[in-house]
């Protein structure tokens, strides 16, 4: 059985809190063994002081952008899905503008893999418990409707739960199959938070066997290689490139 | 709070079975008014029959298919994404071949929101309970390792919560907010029900204000129209396609 709540009493979070410190204190008492807890990236970027001026939204995404996969214009704007530094795809590069101070913006945390290794320890020295620990943030998706909740982050958990090599239940060895479970524990996380609640912290119980001694190699695991991807591009953008090298050709071929 | 548990006893399904029943023979006493029913897509197949022997599935997966998305031959085979009848952008259209009788393969549901309204009325028949269904099936991803489960049937359940309008914590509104709450239900139930245990049914417990008195528009709201879609095509499929028109054009223009 998979249980998840909220953890209730945290509060804004401003650069410079020691958000161990601060989990700990509203966790204490709820958490135990083999908990997995699922934090919102936002009030990680606020404890360490990931914000700028609304004003340089632009600029910061350019920044943050190590490739741009589409961009759509439209009046009084564009929207650019990009690669951003972490090697997620994500529309504006994940810079947030929603749930921030009045004329502010958030970056995603710099190694949100390396936070949530810090908060697992915190979680250890402050509560004595072995927990995971997931940094979540909000993305949308091809193809669907409506955003789902990733993790960017995590220590402590098995991010993919590799199946290859397994039987089903009739025996038959399973071919393709690797659950994305830190994703699936995000979204279910997601059910909990919510955006409106100001609950940015949820615990996932019931898990326990997806939380590993070690710290792993973190959510960086769950993200594909570019070049591995049917999708690396947009459909507008690739066309385009195409269609510049098929005039080039076509022009050297006369 | 969230609670998801896996139903025991369901058994091997086969053509003709009813599926409701069964479900309402496992569910009795363990369904209230407004959980969920997490329900994999392959025992719904298999009830309605969907079955097909091994060597049709290049066949079959054509047949299934409304348009190509994206191909990559190897050695041995390819693997088709296209797009469904149903709206879906899956591999292989969604034509599955484990924890199938061996020489199988299964089609999904012909129509999986009808067969989740069945559903939903047959445990209001048999157990008086008002509860929402979701079908899932188990997808890739671009640009992500892994594979999550999502919604592609659904009924009784406010697909996507809608938070354009409303305002976050500090009042401030929120522009983009609209999450795939069906998705990340199935992405939950999939961490309880697994690939391995044979336990294709789970419970939703705690999210009674997704559930709906109508039916609703189920699971193919979640379909986003591939002309609104950034990644329509693959980026090799957009490529070719781009440099076959910029080698015409180029050739017109001498």
């Amino acid at each position: 059985m998979l249980t998840v709540f909220g953890l209730d009493g945290i509060g804004e979070i401003t650069a410079g809190d020691d958000l161990g410190a601060i989990i700990a204190k509203v966790a204490a008492g709820h958490l135990e063994n083999g908990d997995i807890l699922l934090v919102t990236s936002k009030i990680v970027s606020k404890a360490e002081g990931r914000i700028l001026r609304a004003a340089d939204r632009e600029q910061a995404i350019t920044d943050e952008t190590v490739r741009v996969v589409a961009r759509r214009d439209y009046p009084g704007g564009v929207t650019r899905i990009v690669e951003n530094r972490l090697g997620l795809v994500m529309a504006a590069a994940g810079v947030d503008a929603s749930n921030t101070p009045d004329g502010t913006i958030l970056l995603l945390p710099l190694d949100p893999d390396r936070s949530a290794r810090q908060l697992r320890t915190a979680l250890r020295e402050w509560l004595g418990v072995e927990v995971g620990v997931i940094i979540t943030d909000t993305v949308g998706r091809p193809w669907r409707e409506g955003q789902t909740d990733i993790a960017i982050g995590a220590a402590g958990i098995r991010v993919v739960d590799d199946l290859r090599g397994q039987t089903d239940a009739s025996g038959r060895l399973l071919m393709v199959t690797a659950a994305a479970v830190a994703d699936e524990l995000a979204a279910a996380g997601d059910l909990v938070k919510g955006k409106t609640s100001g609950r940015p912290v949820a615990v996932a119980r019931g898990m326990a066997h997806f939380v590993t001694e070690e710290d792993g190699p973190g959510a960086r695991a769950l993200v594909r290689n570019a070049e591995r991807d049917m999708f690396r591009l947009g459909s507008d953008e690739a066309f385009a490139a195409g269609f510049a090298a098929g005039r080039a050709a076509g022009a050297a071929a006369e």
